[in-house]
């Protein structure tokens, strides 16, 4: 394997930001699938190649930790930030491809609200990985994911009690628990981005 | 950060207790919400404000591990077990809100029992933690914990029988196997605490 | 506790690749539910039995950890590993058990070949684990792996989406759904088992 001769830091915090800039491209597919007049079958396949594209910069951060011999902050922290950035866009995917496996037709109006929440913080998460280069100015970012991250639940919530309120039919339930559920696991996974961010911040001040 | 003076074993077994005791109190609100006059929203309340203090408990925690020289065992298994006595109460806080949200309006008449379970574990885990100063005596803690959790699915696995039995209307069954999965893994949780303290207690002989 | 005398080295491999024929008897025992005429109590209790014996092997790796100065490789891989060995026998075992408590009569067509693939992977791996001693021909295992695992989605999404078609009831949608999930998370904890076998490797190399 080899041995990188550009200064590892560089490498490290480029890779993040290359995963974080995945996952924008992620929430902005997920959100193209809402228009009526969206191309279900083409969305679906950019989400499988956005995700392969993702597992590719997964791979490669998992590679360089192990053949690397001063890493910017402890392996385990590098292989836990590489692990949770990608969690987001497996569950990006899942929203994605359960919309259309079930072929869903109608979302709760709510809906849209919770994936614009989780383009918001997909933004603040790209923005905020070349940031781990200096640790500056980090507590914005992660306490504004705390904040959309409530703000989510709260809507998801309401998305829930909707639901089962009983103007709905049982197996169509069952379908948009499946979507809204994901999409709520997507947000509380860039959550855990931010507190291995955090945790990372805290180690290394 | 201040790093604290008096001696940091007694702050981590003091926090552990405090996030134990958090729990027993969780588990008797969820026990209240079960009363046929139990105001739900008062409860569901309560249950909020309890998470919040765990959680702040849990910070604490984590904020020790990161300020302390010298920990009373490994950073890696204190934050376990912070993590793992987080993750009770946040199922605990689940089962009330769905049991509010979903409307659910009987519950099967084994539920009781599991909350039951639940509040026997919760107690059981506080009276466990400030034996981890000694080390002495928790081998009957993880040994009663396992017996509950055991008997715990037992009954789980009857709940889910009687719930697919043809009895109930499809849309109460997919209401009740959202409540009764999540008491389920409050207990699992628990297990886990257990688990991680044998852990550290076996490391420590 | 006991120092073994045996080197420490055979003692673990000896055990993983005890702990993977447990999995091979476990798949095997899934499949054969799947007759027309199985004594579905009698399996269910072979199960329990096969979980019960894993659980063991598990419970002995980790008392080895604990107590061997010199291991193989890392402590927390070899923890990691049997976990994640120990988690593909709870998700077979989970698949029975709610085959047998939600009285599933009849399964989707393809889920006797997801039951296959199962088969197939618990085989590879069990052939794998005495070769983590040399480090040697493992590649093949591990891409086997990844292909068995893609070809495990790709039919679980059809069954998904033939369960969603409006041919089930509702309440059969509910009891299958749960059936399918579990074997499809045995099928991805065998490949976190091979993942976690690629790292050891990656490092050891």
């Amino acid at each position: 394997m080899r041995i990188s001769l550009r200064p590892v830091e560089t490498v490290f915090y480029d890779l993040f930001t290359t995963a974080a800039n995945h996952l924008v491209a992620g929430a902005d597919l997920l959100a193209s699938i809402l228009d009526d007049d969206a191309d279900r079958v083409a969305v679906s396949e950019a989400m499988r190649e956005a995700e392969h594209a993702a597992d590719e910069t997964t791979h490669e951060i998992v590679r360089r930790v192990n053949s690397t011999f001063v890493t910017p902050f402890d392996r385990e922290d590098i292989y836990a930030l590489a692990s949770a950035l990608d969690d987001v866009m497996d569950f990006m995917e899942e929203t994605v491809d359960t919309i259309v496996l079930y072929k869903v037709d109608e979302l709760p109006a709510q809906f849209a609200e919770q994936v614009h929440i989780l383009q918001r913080a997909t933004r603040l998460t790209a923005e905020a990985m070349p940031r781990l280069r200096s640790m500056k100015d980090l507590d914005e970012y992660w306490i504004e994911i705390n904040r959309l991250e409530n703000e989510g639940d709260r809507n998801h919530r309401r998305i829930l009690a909707e639901l089962f309120s009983g103007s709905y039919k049982t197996l169509q339930v069952l379908k948009l628990k499946d979507v809204v559920e994901s999409v709520e696991q997507a947000i509380d996974a860039l959550e855990t981005v931010a507190n291995i961010v955090e945790q990372i911040a805290v180690k290394e001040s």
